[in-house]
C-alpha cells in the first residue's frame, strides 16, 4: 500500500500514524520528494481499511498494490479450481451447461423439463424454488416443496441440482441440493455469506448488479473465509443506461478473472439479454471468450405459454445451441495458446 | 395495462391469452389499427407480470398504465406520510436531522457523539452496531452489545436513535430501537423485508446502489403490504462512472418521489459524497430540494483521527451547517408555491 | 405510436391536438376505456417528436411501436448490407480483420506494421492520423502527414485503410482512404454525419460512450438520409462503473444490432479492453456472437516499447489469434441455425 | 507521477524507460521497497501519457498526484474567475439567471419570450438557432435566421444572448452573441474546443452525458489552452440507469468543481430532469448548493401547446421560481461559512 502524503504535513499526525501503522505489524518505507512524501507500506495490509487513511488531513491518495482478497486470488493460488458436483467437474477444462426452467412450478413439469435437458446436453439441472420477486403481489415460488420436486427430478435423471437460497433461514432445505445459488440482490448480503462459508456445498455467487469485480472477489472471499472454498463465480449482466437488453453482459469479466482469481466462471445470458433470441449468440461468446459452463434457461411447455419467462430456450433449441458450444469449445481447445 | 400485438398474431395464442387474462378477472378492450391490435387491461393488474406477458411469440410490447405499487402510491393516499418518533415527527413539513458516528465503537464515543450533535440541532441520534463490510476481514461491528450502548445514549440525552439490521435473525436486538435501518445492499432482501412488514417500528430503507425508483417503491411496498406502513425513504447516492465522488447523489428523487408517493424522504449526503467537505453542499441542496431530512455523519473524538470516516463532519461544524438548514427550511416554507 | 391520455383530458386540447396530427396526415384510432383513452397514431410518424407529446398536459405517456429510423431498418431492408472494400467485402458472411497501430509515427513504423498485419491475417490496415487527445497539451497525430503515409503502406501492401476524420474540414485528405472512421465522441457532431452523409465512401461509425442502440440507429440514419447507404456500425465498450477494463464491451449489441439492422458490425476489443492481455478472448467472443469483422491494435516495434497502446498485440500475438478467429467464423458456419 | 514498477523490472527496458523520462526533463526518485520499487516523477507531467506508461511490461501501476490541468485548476488560480457580461457578471457571488425557449421559432415567439423572462427576473436570455436532434427528420432549428431573431430580441430588452454552436463553420454568426454555448454532444470535440479557443468570447461548456469530471476540466483546458480564459461550466445531468428522469443531476459537481477549479459553474435543470415540474425543487437544490446560475427553459405560448417541450416552465412559474432562487441566494450569503 502507497500513501501519499500532502505537501509539508503536520508532524504530530504524521507521527501518529506512523504508530498506528506499526501497531498493526506494518513496516513504513519513507521517500521525500519535492512535491510529496510517500510511505510503502510492508506487510498484511489486507486489514488496512483504505477509507480510514483517505480521510486523514495529511493524506492525500492511498494506492493499493496488494489486493484485499487473499484465498480467492490467483497470485496465491495459481492453479485453476475444480470442483466436484455428483459426477462431473465445473472448471479445469471442463465444459458445464446447467439448464432448466425459470422456476419449479409442478412435479410433471420439472420431471419433464429434466429429462429434456438432460437428453440435449446439460449437465446440471437449474430451478427456482426460492424466487426473489421485485413484487411482494407475485409468486414467489413453491419454496420447500419445489426443493422436493428438483430431488425428484435428480432422482429420476441422475442430473445434480442447483438452486436458490434466499436466506438463512432456509439452509436446511438444501440439504441433498448440490449446488447452492446466491442471487445478484444478495450478493452483499454478508450474514448469509458467512453462513454458507461454514457449510461444505458448492456456492454459485451471482454478481450483483452494480458490484466491481473486487467487490465480487471480496463477497467470494467472505464465503471463503468461513472455510468453503468450493466457490463459483457467475456473471450475468450488469445495470447500464442501455434498456434494449435487460442488464448489460460483461463479456470482459471471463478473460479478467481468470488473470485475478482461480475460481471457475459460469455465465447466465438468459438473465442478462432478457430475451430469449439473444440468448444463443450470447452463449457462443461466452464459450469463445474461455467461460467454464453457461446456466441457461429452458422451458418445455409449449401448450401453457403464460409460464415461459421471456427469455427461455425451448428444448430442441437448447439442443442446437448446446451442439455448437461443444463444437466451439473443442475449436478452442485445439488451437495453440494465443498469449 | 396495454398489451401491443404483433401483426397477424396467431389466432390460437390470442385466444390462450385472452381466456388466460379473463381468468384473473381482467377486462379486455380490443382496438384493432392497420399496423397492430391493441388490448387494453382493466382491472387489478399489479398481479400481472410484465415480463411473462412480453414473453409471448403473439406480443410486441407490453406497457403499464397503473404503477404497480399500491400501499405506497399517492394516488390512493394523497395526504403526505407523517410518523411519529419520540417526540419528534418525520414528515409533514418537520426537517429531521438525523447525526452521529459511523460506527458504534465504545460507551464513551457513543455517549460523547450522542451529546455533541443534540447540543448542535440534531433531533435524532444515528450509529452503526451492525456493520455490513465489503471485506470479511474488516471491524464488524460492536454488534448486540453496540445497540445497548445506543439504548445508554437515548436514555441520557432522549435522542430516539437509529440503526441498522442486516438480518432477520438480529431482530430480537431491535426492541428498544427507534427507528430500524436497512441498507442499501439489502434493499432487495425480500426476506429481510417481510419480517420488517410484520413489526410495527418505523423502517428507514436504503435506496440500493443500482435501483430504479421503481423498484425502491416496490420494496418499500413489500413492508407495507406485511402491515407496516411507517416507511422512510432514503436516498444515498447511486452507482455511475463517476469516481470523484463516492457515489452520485440524485437529487431529482425528492422531488419525483414526493409526485410518485407519500412517504417522507430523508436524504443521506455522507455516503453519497463520501468526501467530508462536500456534506454541507449537498445537505443544503437537499433541504432546498424539498427533503424530509438528513442522516449526517459526525464524529467528535478530535485527537484520535483514525477512528473517523473519511465522510464525518466534526460536531461544531455540523453545528454551523444545522443552522443554515433551519434557515433554508424556514425560506422555503415562507414562499409561495411555485407550481 | 400510442398515445395514452390522462382521465378525463381537457376536450380543447385533445381537439387541438387531433387537428395537428391530421395536418401531419397521420390517422388517429381513437379507444375509449375506464381508466383511460388511448389514441392509436398510423401513418409516418418518423417526424412526430414524442418529447412534444410527452409534453402535453392531456398526455399520460407516448410509445412508439414504428422504429424512428428507417434506411438502417432491418424491417424495411431484410437482406444483409455487403459492403464493397477494395477487394474484400464487409458484412455476408466474410470476416474482416482491421489491424495497424494507435497512431500513424512514420513511414518506417507503418509500412512495417502493415506488411506485419498482413502477414499475420489481416484484411485492412488500421492506424490514427487525425487523433483525439483528452488534452490540448498530449501528441495530436501526424494529421495530413500521417494520411499520406497511411497511403504509402496501402500502395506496398494492397491493404484497404481505414482511419478517423474528426472535422468536415478534413475531408480533402480522406480522398484516397478506403474507409473513414467516426470516433465514438463524435457519433452525434451531427453536423459532420450530415457532411458525411454527401460522400460516398464507407463509414466506419463508433458508438458513443453512453449512446443508446437507437441513438445509435439514428446517427447510421443520419449518414444514410444523406445518400451514403455504406455505414458499418462499430461497438467499443461503453461506460459502466466498472473501472477493471477501460470500457464495458456490450456483446449482446452484435445480435441484437442483427435482428434491428441489415448493416455489418465490427467489434473493437482493444479500445474496449484497454488491456492487451484481454484483446484475444474479447476477440474470439465476438466472432462467435456473429461479428462481420475486428478492428484491433497491433504494433511492431519491441524495440522502443513507449510507443506501445497498453492495448496494443505483438504481431506475432495477433498472427496466432487470427488463425483461432478463422477457425472459430469457420465452425460457427458449419453448424445448423439454432433458431 | 508515481509509477509503480513490477517485482524485479527487466533492467534494460528500466534503463530506457528511465532515459526516455530524462528526454522530458523529469527527476526521478527512485524508492525500493521489498514488494516493489516505486518511482516517483518530478517536473511538468501534464504532458506525460498515463496509458503510455501503463502499457508497459515492467509497469505494474501509475498514479498522477498532479492534476492534467493547468489553466483552470484552483491551485494555480485561487481566485474566482469572474466573467463579465454585458451589464451582468458571471460568477463572484452573482446569481445568474439564464432563461427562454428551448429553440428560437418565430420573431413573434422570441421578442415575446425575451419580454417575459426578462419581467420574471432573468439576466440572460437563452435560445437556440443550431438545434443538435437526434434524428435527421426533425426540425434542425432556424439556424442564421434564429441568430439574427436572437439579435433582435436583445436590441429590444437588453438581455445578453447565450446560444448553441454545433460545428466551427457557423462561427462568423455568432458575431453578436454574447456567449456561446457548446452542448454535451459536442463537449470533446475537439477540434471545434480548439477554434473557439481562438475567439474572446465566453463559452458556456456543457459536460457529456458520460464524461468525468477530470475530462470535463481538460476540455475546458482546451479552450483555455488556446488563449481564451472566459469558460463557463455547465452540469445538465449525466447518463444512468434511471429512467424516470431524462438524466441524472450530478449536484456534487457543484462543490467538487468549486474544489478543483476557479470557473464558475451554471446548472440545466430542464434538461437534466426532462420534466418541467421537477425543475423547480432542483433549481433551488442548485442554488443551495453553490451554483453560480442556471438555464432554464421557459416558453410563453400557451394558445400553441406543441411548441413546448416537456421540461419549459411558464413564465408566471419561472417568475415565482426566481423569487424563491433569490432569497435562498440571499440566505446563503448571509449565514456564517459552514466549512
Amino acid at each position: 500500500m502507497i500513501v501519499i502524503l500532502k505537501k509539508n504535513p503536520d508532524q504530530n499526525q504524521l507521527d501518529n500514524l506512523k504508530r498506528w501503522l506499526r501497531s498493526k505489524n506494518i513496516d513504513i518505507h519513507e521517500s521525500t520528494g519535492v512535491e510529496s512524501t510517500i510511505l510503502g507500506l510492508v506487510g498484511d495490509t489486507t486489514t488496512i481499511d483504505i477509507n480510514l487513511l483517505n480521510a486523514l488531513d495529511i493524506v492525500e491518495d492511498v494506492k493499493r498494490i496488494q489486493e484485499p482478497y487473499k484465498k480467492c486470488n490467483r497470485k496465491f493460488h495459481p492453479e485453476d479450481t475444480v470442483i466436484k458436483v455428483g459426477n462431473t467437474q465445473i472448471g479445469g477444462g471442463n465444459l458445464t451447461l446447467m439448464a432448466g426452467p425459470c422456476a419449479v412450478e409442478s412435479e410433471e413439469q420439472i420431471l419433464s423439463a429434466a429429462r429434456a435437458v438432460k437428453a440435449a446436453g446439460a449437465t446440471m439441472l437449474r430451478g427456482g424454488a426460492f424466487k426473489p420477486r421485485t413484487s411482494p403481489y407475485s409468486f414467489q415460488g413453491l419454496r420447500e416443496e419445489g426443493i422436493r420436486l428438483l430431488e425428484l427430478a435428480k432422482k429420476e435423471t441422475g442430473l445434480p441440482i442447483v438452486t436458490e437460497i434466499m436466506d438463512a433461514s432456509q439452509l436446511d432445505c438444501f440439504e441433498n441440493v448440490d449446488v447452492i445459488q446466491v442471487g445478484a440482490r444478495n450478493m452483499q448480503n454478508f450474514e448469509l455469506l458467512k453462513v454458507l462459508g461454514k457449510t461444505d456445498k458448492p456456492i454459485l455467487l451471482k454478481r450483483g448488479l452494480a458490484n466491481s469485480y473486487q467487490e465480487f472477489l471480496m463477497s467470494a472471499e467472505y464465503i471463503m473465509a468461513g472455510g468453503n472454498e468450493k466457490v463459483i463465480l457467475c456473471e450475468r449482466g450488469i445495470r447500464t443506461f442501455e434498456t434494449y437488453t435487460r442488464n448489460t453482459l460483461d463479456i470482459a469479466l471471463v478473460p479478467s478473472m481468470k488473470q485475478l482469481s482461480h475460481l471457475p466462471i459460469i455465465i447466465d445470458p438468459s438473465h442478462a439479454a432478457g430475451k430469449y433470441a439473444l440468448v444463443p449468440s450470447l452463449s457462443c461468446a461466452a464459450v469463445a471468450a474461455g467461460a467454464d459452463g453457461l446456466i441457461i434457461e429452458v422451458h418445455c411447455d409449449p401448450e401453457h405459454a403464460l409460464s415461459d419467462g421471456p427469455q427461455s430456450l425451448k428444448p430442441d433449441v437448447f439442443g442446437r445451441l448446446a451442439k455448437k458450444l461443444y463444437a466451439i469449445h473443442d475449436v478452442m481447445g485445439s488451437m495453440e495458446e494465443v498469449l
